[in-house]
């Protein structure tokens, strides 16, 4: 097998996913779903993150739900779940990203326009789900304190395609000697003028804004969706 | 593209890494050097391991040198040749995992035999160096504390594959309310009775046992091959 032809299947599977995530992306616009996709590598807190603005939301009265994607377990389905929203767990068997198809799959029979927001939990890794888009209106890229500061040099493409940049873990900062400065200029490098926000959701540090920034670009975005 | 052609495709990739890989196996036993496959998701503390380990390794008369995986950058090997060791890096342009032929191009015109240990510290990804062999005669996956002590059971491959695991930053254990018996128990259930250290390479915690250790598998080894 030739490298040339190796890119060649390669575009062919991206092309398609491009056009599921068009249709997804219509599907989604005329429902007036709001969705939300999470990328990061493993471990940087994204279920924790998403836990906490399930309940917080459904408090507040928002309709939500929520996908997410694994290589084997339903851990993540399962802690996601006590906060009484709808979950779904896509199971991906090794592969490591999700693609528009499975998206497609995965929402079956749901009420999309019974839904305010819809968060996608990505497999942890932060190469591969740069690639594929799922459709969303906002892909949000976490990183952790307890990663090195220089990870959106080393990973560009996913910080490069996300709207938003979440530091996540805020409160370890300290304990991990995280360069805040040396963070937030790895981020602008590769993506320069880029929102960050930095957030623990086991503290509740940052969650107010991180609200707030969700409804801001949801109010844009049903904005440009009804001209 | 059907998927069974997709399927097809990556069978033929895996094949001839395979292939290339047994090669690179047996040029690694010929020249007498321990090669050592380091894996994990980003941000576990792979590259400061790897300099505390190619410092000491040095001071204490070893020959070493060391291959470095990243996307972009070469931010790890300029912090690897610190140790004084001969380091390329690897730049994979987007690729999500080392493979045997990159490792064969790099190694140019190195004099293996004149090494006793080569490291190679792979892509930050749990997910796709889990099926690239590249011809080490140890794969070491790092878990770091600040990751979820569940890692090992939602990405299996990766830690099914290797022949120990290092459970890292444990200097940050607590800060993290890390489980170690959940984390111990997890890389049990995907690889029972797997060998597993637990170190801090900032503080020194653990290095001792895991220089041990390296000395006991490169034994081993070498009188599995002159047999």
């Amino acid at each position: 097998m030739s490298q040339t032809r190796i890119v060649e299947v390669r575009a062919g599977v991206l092309k398609k996913n491009d056009e599921l995530a068009r249709a997804l992306r219509t599907r989604f616009e005329d429902a007036g779903v709001f969705v939300v996709n999470l990328v990061s590598s493993p471990g940087t807190g994204k279920t924790q993150l998403l836990e906490r603005t399930l309940t917080e939301l459904s408090a507040a009265g928002q309709r939500c739900a929520a996908l997410v994607g694994d290589l084997e377990t339903d851990n993540d389905a399962r802690r996601l779940a006590r906060s009484g929203v709808p979950v779904r767990q896509i199971n991906t068997h090794g592969r490591c990203h999700l693609e528009a198809e499975m998206i497609g799959d995965f929402l079956g029979e749901w009420d999309l326009g019974a839904l305010d927001v819809l968060f996608i939990e990505n497999v942890g890794n932060l190469v591969c789900p740069a690639s594929y888009d799922l459709g969303e209106a906002l892909r949000v890229a976490l990183l952790s304190v307890t990663e090195g500061e220089d990870k959106p040099q080393k990973y560009p493409t996913m910080f490069n395609s996300a709207d938003v940049a979440l530091i996540t873990k805020i409160d370890l900062a300290e304990a991990c000697e995280f360069d805040r400065g040396a963070a937030h200029a790895a981020i602008h490098d590769v993506r320069p003028g880029m929102t960050i926000l930095e957030l623990s959701a086991k503290r509740g540090t940052g969650m107010a804004e991180w609200h707030q920034l969700l409804a801001d670009r949801r109010d844009t975005w049903r904005k440009a969706n009804h001209k």
